[in-house]
């Protein structure tokens, strides 16, 4: 609030070109709070304010931005600013810019920096997308095994100044190998003249490089760290993952798979920021799927077209009935998906889930049978709606409502481990994917169960 | 009465020391009785007579007095005994208990809860559910701005053992307020001769206990921290927030959040852990308000009955155009509840969502649109279905495509912003929500676009 109240006025401040006034009064601000004037400022005032900002604070501000925010003012920007603002990134904020800006850029942005850090980013950059390298940094401290506590204190003392976090300290031996990881807690509280092998436990939990990032994110809250490890296939310590990218990562993955949920293909830009041909392509392409997959419906109900024209009164309860299907769908293939994503379910547990969910789709498809059967009892008596067969009516769309939810609940609970079993993201079984499935063999089920029930009365 | 007459003695016997013969005397009363007794005697001999009772009779005895006087008692207990009589405190007591005592005696008395029962005091104690208050831990350390950063290391050498977190350490002033928070690593990065003070930049970032868990999550993005102060409303340190409980916030509201999307009510123990009946509720409420919502359908296409007598044709769409809007509702509230909850989308932005929404809609319902067109045509030259009136079947069904898609696309994205504003969860907004309000909308659309094209011909 209080930055959008002074917005004006520092935009006022900036035309006065009372830079000192200005940079005294930032100094003590948060980089949100920066980040929120700065967006907050008409797009030529931004560079001005930004090259205000002490060098580890504009760094701090530029990682909070947008990539689209941060292209546009490294726009604005000489390559003298870029390459501090480059140097002072930390080097896995420095991967993340790289792989969101346009590729053009990026080689442009690459020459800008020095030699050291353009081998550190080619390295990073060469991990695969999504993988733990992308996300890892290579600023952590390192002490050895022999070194007294002393030591390895003054040690962090002289370098943790660069480090990303010296709440874990990783002690290697002379080929760069890992042996273990101390908190500074335990460092700190250790007798500084004992040796640092005194106060190692040799337990360790180290990430691969090439892993999924996913796999950092359970690790991360499995054992409860600030930081885990990152190593090669040799155990030589590569660099360090710390919990705030793992935050972004667990708010990413949960997005993507709400959007696969929602059914839209993931969409990893903010909304409002999203170009909008992008936000239409991405809807579009799963819209069109559904849509093939439910003109199945029209056929569905030409083949039954001398049915309906012989009593219409079946196509009244055509929504009810399969929208009920696809809403039962959606829930259970939800469910699924989200206990899934984190872990509560495996693949061999699909026989006790199928076990539970086709008792859930019995119960939930008695109770929706029960009240549809109630709903045209009662229509019947006040309104004499449904012609001398209202009963038979009312028998075969309480009965069709059981076995499209429990066909409901039971595809959308077991399409996601289909899925999974195939290698493919289950999330992928989104809520609309499982509605139209049910929704076509919803019409199947209703118009048989019909022609039973009906057939020598009104079919 | 009796106590009153007794109270001269058994302050004689206090003066005597006969421990253990008063002890004989009093384990046979009543609890009321002792506490009767107990009062009577004077301040200081209060807690001899206490330590003499069994852990169970100091338990009641300690719930029957009011808070001041519980206070005044637990002052002069050593901590031994009184985790002794919190751990033989019901826990609704306790909770009672902290609620009425200052904060920092209840902070003090949380140290020394196991850690289970500190979880159940935290759960407990008067901090509404999902509330800052219940998530933070009291285990933290704290020193003060006049120590030299000598001193401060070796209080937190000595207390660091038992808190929950020493990389961030907490500057509170004679009154317990929150003056600063300082990283471990300034204090080790620091000189030791300088104090405290010195150090400081007076700036930090605190939480309030009655806050939600979000306003939590959203902080220690932001400002990257891996832990955060709570504060009470006069700004006294009660405890601190650390960022392995917020990865847990973060998941549990994300899998909260899928559920509500997926059309269910959350359900937040495990899938396979989560008892049958319990299953069936969440899912079953939620259902049936979606099923008789969907019954609007049924007088919907009741409404029309003549017009789908007159031209089954009609109904066989009836599928496809409401599925349709269901869709592409379901991917625009989606987007938008997602976009709400991780704060890229605010109330405010209303007017740019829908007018992007418009946009998107009406690119959707056109690509539907032409394809539900281009279907019926090809369909009609290869199989003849359509009739003679074909052509004005297929401009119907484009048409209510176009216009139904919109309406969801629409009414899928404003939703969540009408929830919020009536301050409801937007993520109620479900999936299965829009689609079954876009469902009985939807059919209105078609009928009325069929009205106007067919009139004269089919209708």
């Amino acid at each position: 609030m209080l930055k959008n109240l002074l917005g004006p006025e520092i935009e006022e401040v900036i035309k006065e070109k009372d830079y000192i006034g200005l940079k005294e009064a930032i100094s003590v601000w948060e980089p949100p709070e920066v980040t929120d004037l700065l967006l907050s400022l008409p797009e030529e005032d931004q560079p001005i304010l930004f090259r205000l900002l002490s060098r580890q604070k504009a760094a701090d501000v530029f990682t909070l931005l947008h990539a689209e925010q941060q292209e546009q003012l490294l726009k604005n920007l000489t390559n003298d600013h870029i390459r501090t603002l480059l140097d002072e990134l930390d080097p896995d904020d420095r991967t993340r810019l790289f792989e969101e800006l346009p590729a053009q850029i990026t080689q442009q942005l690459m020459t800008l920096l020095s030699p050291e850090d353009l081998r550190e980013a080619r390295k990073l950059l060469g991990y695969p997308e999504d993988s733990i390298g992308r996300l890892m940094t290579p600023d952590f401290v390192a002490i050895r095994p022999e070194w007294e506590v002393s030591r390895a204190l003054d040690h962090i003392r002289k370098y943790g100044r660069d480090a990303e976090t010296i709440n874990v300290i990783y002690v290697v031996d002379n080929k760069g190998k890992l042996i273990d990881d101390l908190r500074l807690r335990t460092l700190i509280l250790a007798h500084p003249g004992k040796t640092v092998d005194s106060v190692m436990d040799h337990h360790f939990v180290a990430l691969s490089a090439y892993d999924d990032q996913e796999v950092a994110a359970r690790a991360m809250q499995n054992y409860d760290r600030v930081a885990l490890p990152v190593t090669d296939s040799e155990g030589v310590l590569l660099g360090i993952v710390t919990v705030d990218d793992i935050i972004d990562v667990i708010e990413e993955e949960a997005t993507e798979d709400m959007h696969k949920i929602g059914g839209l293909e993931a969409i990893d830009t903010p909304y409002l920021t999203t170009p909008f041909p992008m936000l239409v392509k991405k809807r579009a392409r799963w819209l069109v799927v559904l849509f093939l997959g439910e003109m199945l419906t029209a056929a569905a109900m030409g083949y039954f077209e001398k049915e309906i024209a012989r009593a219409v009164v079946l196509a009244l309860f055509v929504p009810l009935i399969i929208s009920s299907g696809g809403n039962s769908g959606s829930q259970a293939a939800t469910l699924i998906i989200r206990a899934m994503a984190v872990g509560e379910i495996a693949l061999r547990d699909w026989w006790r889930v199928m076990h539970r969910e086709i008792f859930s789709g019995l119960a939930l498809g008695a109770i929706l049978g029960s009240i549809g059967f109630l709903r045209i009892a009662i229509w019947q008596k006040l309104f004499d709606l449904y012609g001398v067969h209202w009963l038979l009516v009312a028998e075969t769309v309480a009965l069709a409502l059981v076995g499209v939810v429990m066909w409901g609940t039971l595809s959308g609970s077991m399409l996601p481990f289909i899925l999974r079993r195939l290698g493919a993201d289950p999330a992928a079984s989104s809520a609309p994917f499982v509605a139209t499935l049910v929704d076509v063999t919803g019409l199947l089920i209703y118009f048989t169960v019909a022609g039973f029930i009906l057939s020598g009365s009104l079919l």
